[in-house]
């Protein structure tokens, strides 16, 4: 078993859009969606300007101890009313760069993730994978998650 | 089969959260979940102190022709990286009154949500419901979802 890598959560700046757009085009679901580009579309850019003034939602990246960003995690915290009115916290668009893999990082990343979703008092925290993604699915439930729910979805 | 009410949709009001959260608590899961008390515990007011104050959630109510509240939903527009840092809408707490379901209204809700999402420039919608909640789930495809994530959730 390899050795775990620890690393270091950050925010995400702007400087690490393409880092992070290239972790989500490296995948079977994710290769098709993206558009790889030098310069990157503005539109990534855009999106990343209106993250950044979301008081709610938290781009984050995992940094190796050489500086180098090996994954990524949004978060959102959602206020709602059910529970209580208690928030939940959504994760998404996890991923750990293709070489560095099955050392440890997700689980840093995702635990990261739900520590911060309890400190900002959520009860719940939820997230939707491919049905493919059956990896995914393991791991997630290594880690806690029950798989409870379908999760749907419309494209246009 | 029954003739389709038709229902106006329009953001929920402080004066609503208690019919919401009836309706929240009308349901086999839930039931478990909230507290109905008179006056309601605080915390679903803060709850809506904060979704009134949120710029990406629209909490919204179905009203019938006789002004009556029959159905809510919970809209986030929720930036991100992915797909080109396409929004993506994430749909929650949809609720019709019990003694109104196979009207047409909870169809009327969920599309009014498709199409604000779609007006807000989102290439996905995307929602959780319940393994047991096999009714919403053909409901869900009848509108075009496709049941093709698996919905973890972690409850603390």
């Amino acid at each position: 078993m390899p050795a775990i890598s620890p690393v270091t959560i950050r925010r995400a700046r702007r400087d690490d859009v393409e880092i992070i757009v290239r972790m989500l085009a490296d995948d079977p679901l994710g290769g098709a969606r993206e558009r790889i580009e030098d310069p990157l579309p503005p539109s990534y850019f855009r999106a990343f300007e209106a993250l950044e003034h979301d008081p709610h939602i938290q781009l984050v990246v995992a940094e190796g101890g050489d500086g180098i960003v090996v994954g990524c995690l949004q978060l959102c915290i959602l206020p709602g009313l059910s529970s209580q009115g208690a928030s939940r916290g959504l994760i998404e668009d996890v991923r750990v760069a293709s070489h560095c893999r099955s050392r440890g990082i997700g689980e840093q990343v995702v635990q990261w993730a739900v520590a911060e979703a309890r400190h900002k008092g959520c009860k719940l925290v939820e997230l939707l994978t491919h049905n493919t993604r059956v990896d995914a699915q393991r791991f997630y439930q290594r880690l806690g998650f029950q798989p409870s729910h379908v999760g749907m979805t419309l494209r246009f």
